[in-house]
């Protein structure tokens, strides 16, 4: 069976107080061995160990905003990380703040860190981090503070390798079909120049994802959301609290579900759910009758994206 | 049945860092209506839930030292507190820092309180709560950094009303029996001062107990405890482990019974558990070879402690 490209873990999925059902924002995203972290609300380091991550392949953690339950989790995470002797760096992204909260903390506590925290403050949209293979940028969107939304983007990958065509054209198989798959062109013995496309398909898309908590309804959000494979969007109240979500700069199910069609995505995880909410299934519905492909996360949730094989265009409004 | 005087609930009993059996250092406290915190590590609140403790009923956090691990709780239920519209003033004892430490944070996450916090530092032992019915004190133990250990003591409580001896001496049942209890003296119709103690029997012992980690074993743990109902003591490692523990400012298994042998304590439950082990009735055992009196605790154990009726000593050594 083919590995997921994305395995994406809902650490906590309640907002303001935690409840016995629902910790605090954390969404933990996995990729090729890394992970990333995704909000750090209180707990989370103990819900990052009940889903059985090990915190080896943890390479940055990216803050949406500095209020309280989005980042209470953070120091203790950081401090439990220095307790398992990590030496590696870790990379810290997030608003205006952030370093002066983690050090300010560091200081008041006394506690060192033997291993490298990068900070990077953004107050605009930006690209975070890039490799070859993806991409990680952000958005400011629309809370009563400063907050920022998160977009994961594979690049496309090469097209498949047609063993058919090599051999029509008499490649020798051998590590020239493997230059020809990492996109080089080769010469062969007889003089010809064979180039990538020669033998390979058309480039196959990369998955992406967007995580956009907390937030009012916003051209920002559908911008991180543009077509992904999954959109992780804060619904903080069902409809009928409209009025309350818009005082408190926050998202409907219905609101959330609007993004989503706006913006073409896959599919649509709601989360950073009111502790009122018992019944999820109510607010699935709720944002099902405007987008069908949606589920509301639950605490240690797990979503896996796969690979496809060529893009299948959504038909996306607006 | 009768009610227990003291129902100690431990909310989280690791050290160092969270594991999915133990959480952050702390112990709530119940007594009349009110509740005591000790300690704050993170999640505290979520333990604080789960143990169906309310929030209404919580009157003082009692911090022991600025480690992260019993702080880093604090700041989350601090806010909970806010989100459920908390009005009455709440007291926060512990050493130099704390204030800052709450102050800082508050100024870092923007995050204001609508009741009020009321700090006490303290550098030395003290008497930090006083009621006519019970006290709670504090020493400074023996740890790597500042660190203070907890004495929560019930004044005796008067002496049972006998009515035969109210009866002989011929006093009208009503306001004046309440008066006598209350410890009054109150004169006759016929001109005749009563005094309680014509009437009460001898006064009858409160209950008491004591809250004691991080520390090396120490005088000042000996003093807090001496003959208490149920010392806490930490006990982070297995005797084995005891150059560990002195290096570390910790107290063994046997080095946390022995204090309690030595202060004459009717029980000891150990907290404050290192996450390598995972048997602990071992580290019980360990324990017991010296004090038999002692129960590891575990997250969301719960504990009791009833008044008696008279004074039974303890044979104290030390």
């Amino acid at each position: 069976m083919t590995a997921p490209a994305l395995v994406i873990t809902f650490l906590g999925t309640g907002s303001g107080v935690p409840t016995l059902d629902r910790n605090l924002a954390c969404v933990a995203v996995q990729r090729q061995g890394e992970l990333f972290l995704f909000d750090c609300g209180e707990a989370a380091q103990i819900q990052y160990r009940r889903a059985g991550l090990g915190f080896g392949p943890l390479r940055a953690i990216f803050i949406s905003h500095l209020h309280g339950v989005h980042i209470t989790g953070l120091m203790g995470l950081l401090m439990s990380l220095q307790m398992a002797d990590r030496r590696e760096p870790l990379d810290l992204y997030g608003p205006p703040g952030l370093r002066a909260y983690v050090r300010e903390n560091q200081r008041l506590l006394r506690t060192g860190f033997r291993y490298e925290l990068r900070f990077r403050e953004v107050e605009e949209a930006a690209t975070l981090y890039e490799t070859e293979q993806v991409s990680i940028r952000c958005r400011p969107v629309e809370h009563r503070v400063f907050c920022l939304g998160f977009r994961l983007e594979e690049t496309p990958r090469p097209g498949r390798f047609s063993l058919e065509r090599a051999a029509e054209l008499s490649i020798p198989s051998g590590p020239l079909y493997g230059a020809l798959q990492r996109g080089e062109r080769v010469t062969l013995a007889d003089g010809r120049v064979i180039t990538p496309e020669e033998v390979l398909g058309p480039a196959r898309p990369g998955v992406s994802m967007a995580y956009v908590t907390d937030t009012r309804p916003c051209a920002a959000a559908v911008e991180l959301a543009r077509g992904v494979d999954a959109l992780i969007h804060e619904a903080t109240f069902g409809k009928d609290l409209a009025a309350d979500a818009a005082k408190k700069s926050h998202c409907t199910t219905t609101e959330a579900a609007e993004i989503a069609r706006l913006a073409g995505a896959r599919k649509l995880l709601l989360t950073h759910i009111s502790p009122r909410y018992g019944d999820l299934g109510a607010l699935a519905r709720e944002a099902r009758a405007i987008f069908p492909e949606t589920w509301v996360a639950h605490d240690l949730y797990r979503y896996e994206i796969f690979h496809r094989e060529a893009e299948e265009p959504l038909h996306a409004e607006g």
